[in-house]
């Protein structure tokens, strides 16, 4: 019997998901599905070398040796990468007369508009796309403890599912039909992730300018991070909710930011993301008043993008 | 025996701080110290009615009839409030001839300027000055479940610290002698949540401009923000830690913020906080190369405001 499982792209995070893979499908925990995995990489010698040391795992010199597989997975460093690996694929499936059913798994981070792209390519080749965006760094690769965002049609993702586990063990985030809605959301999370990192460094660096060590910045950050603090306001806004009951008034909100703004000034301190807030929380006053939840700066935002107020206070 | 302690403002944080030091003294838990609490409140039926309803407290009409405590707690709405109660303090104290040692606690948000131009006032007339901001709203008050942050000279500190216990359930962090900087830290901690509340709003907006619910994007929130993500990009930055070993590079990080602006562009979902973060990158690379973790971004910001590259890996 053929391979039913094939991967393509061994780099650190590939690496570890391949292994992972490989030996999901050895012990017999997914129904349906055998080993071998047989790997592809462009440099061969890494898929060569990663086959050799890896139980399970035999590598292939070419994108057709793939083309047999139910089920084929790809991790590429970017874009273009990603296109051209698809396209062989297609080409050899077609130069092949292949018509078995079959499932491509982008896992890569690429822009939704690719994912689009590709995904209708292969619909037109007869072939499923889903598109499957993970979180987390290599080390949690290795480990198996990666959160998988799958996407594509409902037949295809059932058809995955039980291959998940192998690498997904903090979580499967089923987001539906539409391939481009993984792609997006991978990046909203990977903004997410680079945003913590920006207002950590600004928190910082306005400690830096006033006296203040870091240690206690971070035990700030300690603190209030695992506090209702951001997953409260998150949900509110969310729900629209900016009653003060619970919350601090847009008033005080905005002395505050302004105060903070002054010391940035006096401190010669650029915090344009206090710039920011600042401005979305004047806005808020002028459209809302005063006097609802700082959450509300989110009715900003979303008026900013054209989305309609959500607020359930007026 | 004269009261020894006061308490001027009763607004929503101050009522819930009073209540609890009230009943503090009451129970003899604060060595040196003991009640009834004496309150001054602008508006004097305010101040009434809080004595009324509540066990241990003394109303008083005038700020004069607070000058015999020892120490004077402070929580006014605004710097231009804090300011001419403060300078009512000093005028009543210098008409009475008072020299008995007394200690000022400032517990609003006020410019660092204001609280410098404060302490210098305050010492002139022969009264030690604390800067105490608080962390928490008026529903931990009410429970004694804030953080407080004190700064100032330190025997007025020792004095105040048996009182502490009263309404700091969740924390003292001292900061030491100058009171300003205890200003500034409460600035960067509202800095911070506001922060949080725009980073949210804009993940949800961009969310909902791509065809994914608030659920999914609150699923995100609740995931990470318990994850080592944060707060392990924050201590490796305070340690000047950029190695790609744990970390995800510049290189990387770049090609997905401009992924996450061109999604921003296409879905017309204005994202300030990406452009800044991705600027913040280019800078770090263009004077650091694009192969340190993306956690650099803080050599960017720490540039821009004069402070030297704190990079343990160049």
């Amino acid at each position: 019997m053929a391979p039913q499982v094939a991967f393509i792209g061994l780099g650190g995070m590939g690496k570890g998901v391949a292994a992972k893979l490989a030996e999901w499908l050895g012990s017999g925990k997914a129904p349906g599905y055998s080993g071998p995995l047989v790997v592809y990489n462009r440099t061969t010698a890494t898929a060569q070398g990663f086959a050799h040391e890896t139980p399970g795992v035999t590598a292939v010199a070419t994108v057709a040796e793939v083309v047999p597989a139910k089920i084929v997975f790809s991790l590429l460093a970017n874009d273009a990468a990603a296109d051209a690996v698809l396209g062989d694929y297609l080409s050899a499936r077609a130069a092949d007369g292949a018509s078995h059913p079959a499932i491509y798994v982008n896992a890569a981070t690429l822009l939704p508009a690719t994912v689009k792209r590709q995904a209708a390519a292969a619909a037109k080749a007869g072939v499923e796309f889903v598109n499957m965006s993970v979180f987390g760094r290599p080390d949690a690769a290795a480990t198996g403890s990666l959160v998988a965002v799958p996407a594509g049609p409902a037949a295809a993702r059932q058809a995955l599912a039980p291959l998940l586990p192998a690498f997904a063990g903090r979580g499967v985030w089923d987001l539906g039909e539409d391939p481009a809605t993984s792609a997006s959301f991978k990046l909203i999370g990977n903004f997410w992730i680079s945003s913590q990192i920006e207002v950590a460094a600004e928190c910082l660096a306005l400690g830096a300018k006033n006296g203040i060590e870091d240690s206690a910045v971070l035990t700030m950050l300690e603190t209030f991070l695992p506090s209702p603090i951001p997953i409260g306001y998150a949900r509110r806004m969310g729900a629209g909710g900016y009653s003060t009951e619970t919350g601090f008034a847009i008033d005080l909100g905005s002395k505050d930011l302004g105060h903070i703004r002054a010391r940035a000034a006096d401190s010669a301190c650029p915090l344009p993301w206090a710039d920011v807030a600042y401005i979305h929380l004047l806005q808020t006053k002028a459209r809302h008043g005063g006097s609802l939840d700082w959450g509300a700066m989110f009715l900003a935002v979303r008026d900013n993008c054209g989305l309609p107020s959500n607020s359930k206070q007026e």
